[in-house]
């Protein structure tokens, strides 16, 4: 299923995208897509029979803003530096063990809405990433497998960072990856059931319409359910946790002086492929 | 005011502890102590009045546990080296600007919960902390007076924390901050006008009776006001969100060898004067 929630920030409604396109009202169904509903099996396959029995009303999409496809995130979990070709092109060695560090909920926007360039901000970069949304409460697994079983579904996220703020200026990579709005989210959470190989999902971005990032799932260096069984030796996951699983080669910060980092006005459009597409015009914060 | 949370984990309700040492029971006056009630004047001061008016029922603390003292954080950002004799005793320079890293909000627990030794852990370490609770949004602060401005009250917090996690196996700090249990917080949340100077107030900690850290505010290189108003700077910190100010001198990692990391059946306890006190069972995870 390909769920999301659309509307006004802060009150936006359950939806869901049918296999003809459709956008359908999952508001009498389900009260909002959040960890509450992604561990509620009973109440996911209630969705899934009101959808595939067609009872589901049609909601007109066209003006309706998308939001981010889960309310309610309780944390959000990054891994740097976990694509081969990223890690090359950053200057460092490939990590022994994946790096973590953290976004604040707070930071999630809906897929097409603006991204603030954070003021005194000269490096703001871009990153295309495959998102992981927990299901089912992960805590000291011993699997790669028991991992993946914990997830419930995939969305697209930008990983958007100020590299001057994450690298010169003290401290850990967080200062350089909560500035507001620098976690667009969505469209769609596409539920795990559809996505048999998440090693296998091609990812791309584009600036201004140049295509700066084109990788594959494939160059991760710590797939998914490695990456939620690690995680879940150091801290608990939980249904509604969003695990961002780093970026493929060709942020800004890689390319030659003088680097393209964003400023006000730009457009910035990503995708991963069947988790849908997002645009964002940066605006000064 | 001192406020505070109790009940079953996930079940508090809020009450009061009145200038007499008496539990009030709050519930029939807000929902719940969290972001919207501290970014509500109007709220805040009816439970002054009702207090001051002798008007709330008193509750029988007997038997009834203490939560964490705020609910529905949103996230808690934690300063790292913020004291000059921390950072002496780590052998790190004082920092230029404020380290940031960032904690979970479900590692929190309440200030008489177990904590919990991780799996695999030989290096669990203690840290009293002074915790600011947010109450109006902070962004783009010009002023430290700007910064006090935003704070609703403080707190006592325990950034429990494993160094070998933190500081051996790659990447940022994070993965030592985050894990299960390690944010024990309260036993109140003491309103900021009961805070006249932020910056005068001793913290101590205790590990099995043994004095390990006797340290004041007075020692941190950045102040409250300043730390909130660097904070707004790269991210905006909203009614409800947590900041942990740092740690005096006397962690286990600053001790000779062999250091006394802590072990299950060890007992922690902490204070911040004027904020009540914490005593913590360490357990196996």
């Amino acid at each position: 299923m390909k769920l999301l929630r659309v509307g006004t920030a802060g009150s936006e409604r359950p939806a869901l995208l049918d296999a003809d396109g459709t956008l359908r009202d999952l508001s009498g169904v389900v009260t909002d897509i959040d960890g509450d509903l992604l561990a509620d099996e009973a109440a996911l396959d209630r969705v899934r029979s009101a959808a595939g029995a067609g009872e589901l009303p049609v909601l007109d999409g066209g003006g309706l803003r998308v939001g981010p496809p889960v309310g309610r995130i309780g944390k959000i979990v990054c891994i740097g530096l976990n694509y081969h070709d990223h890690a090359r092109e950053t200057g460092a060695e490939p990590p022994a063990e994946p790096v973590v560090f953290f976004k604040a909920p707070d930071t999630v926007v809906g897929p097409h809405d603006a991204v603030l360039v954070p003021r005194g901000s000269v490096k703001t970069d871009w990153e295309v990433e495959l998102a992981v949304v927990i299901g089912r409460t992960a805590r000291y697994l011993e699997s790669a497998e028991e991992g993946l079983a914990c997830v419930a579904g995939y969305a697209v996220a930008h990983d958007v960072s100020e590299r001057e703020f994450q690298n010169e200026r003290g401290g850990t990579w967080d200062k350089g990856k909560n500035c507001e709005t620098f976690n667009p989210l969505g469209p769609w959470l596409v539920t795990a059931d559809e996505v048999p190989d998440p090693q296998r999902l091609p990812l791309r971005l584009w600036v201004n319409g140049e295509l700066r990032q084109d990788g594959t799932t494939a160059e991760q260096i710590f797939p998914v359910g490695e990456v939620v069984r690690y995680l879940s030796r150091f801290m608990v996951l939980r249904p509604g946790d969003v695990v961002n699983t780093g970026t493929p080669a060709g942020v800004a910060m890689g390319q030659p002086e003088p680097k393209p980092y964003l400023r006000a006005g730009d457009v910035v459009e990503l995708e991963v492929a069947g988790l849908g597409r997002q645009r964002q015009e940066l605006k000064s914060a």
